[in-house]
């Protein structure tokens, strides 16, 4: 980044960036949204947590935001945080499963959402087919990843 | 932060900053460090996730600089991401269980490192306690936290 006042570059220390994801569970299976914005694609609901904001409060938000579901948190299940997990930059994500009633909306950076199964996922962008392969494993024998 | 060529106040986007800790199961309990640094107290061995690291990674090395050991990790534990948890800004640790056998040697940010086991834990600061209890009840249960 550089400074406002003169243009000098500035390096602020770098730490990974801390994300959210959220598996919705909704009658028929869980939700994925279509992405507005590069990369294209299908993904989990999710975004960036602000600062002073729980993860908890996070998933939630953007939850709401990108599928208009109010969701109600079940589990924390796992952190992703593999540098190359996302070509753009280092993100963690914490993944949570939140259970919600109601038809998705798309709205905010998603273009679509829409209800799968695990018969009928489309192709996932980042490492989310990872993360849905973790949770269906999950669901069959009630383990979550160790590592 | 402030530019380096003029001094003016330069506001980079501020995420929530990842940290990793360890509780370190070895023969006789698990290994705490007291701090060298504000806060002092005792503490779990832990500290900043680089740029670029994994979290597993960063694990393994700030057990080995603070502790000496070569550690195993077996689980990774729990996400804790309260905003208050560390009054100093917003930090998100997340723990991992690990083994490992040896003697703890304190190096780096650790004044001390020794072992304890449930019954004799010492004053632990930031909210380690609760870590600690969410451990002692999963060694019990089996189950890590849920939220």
């Amino acid at each position: 980044m550089r400074c406002p006042a003169c243009g000098t570059q500035v390096t602020p220390f770098k730490n990974p960036v801390p994300t959210v994801d959220i598996i919705i569970e909704t009658e028929g299976g869980i939700v994925l949204i279509e992405r507005k914005n590069p990369p294209f694609g299908w993904a989990l609901p999710g975004g960036f947590v602000d600062y002073g904001e729980s993860f908890e409060d996070a998933a939630r938000r953007e939850a709401a935001e990108e599928t208009g579901l109010s969701v109600t948190l079940t589990l924390q299940f796992h952190t992703y945080s593999a540098p190359d997990r996302d070509a753009r930059q280092h993100t963690a994500s914490t993944v949570y499963v939140a259970t919600a009633s109601g038809h998705p909306v798309a709205a905010d950076d998603a273009q679509r959402a829409e209800v799968f199964h695990e018969g009928n996922l489309p192709p996932l962008v980042f490492d989310h087919e990872r993360i849905l392969r973790d949770y269906f494993a999950f669901k069959q024998n009630g383990h979550r990843p160790f590592l």
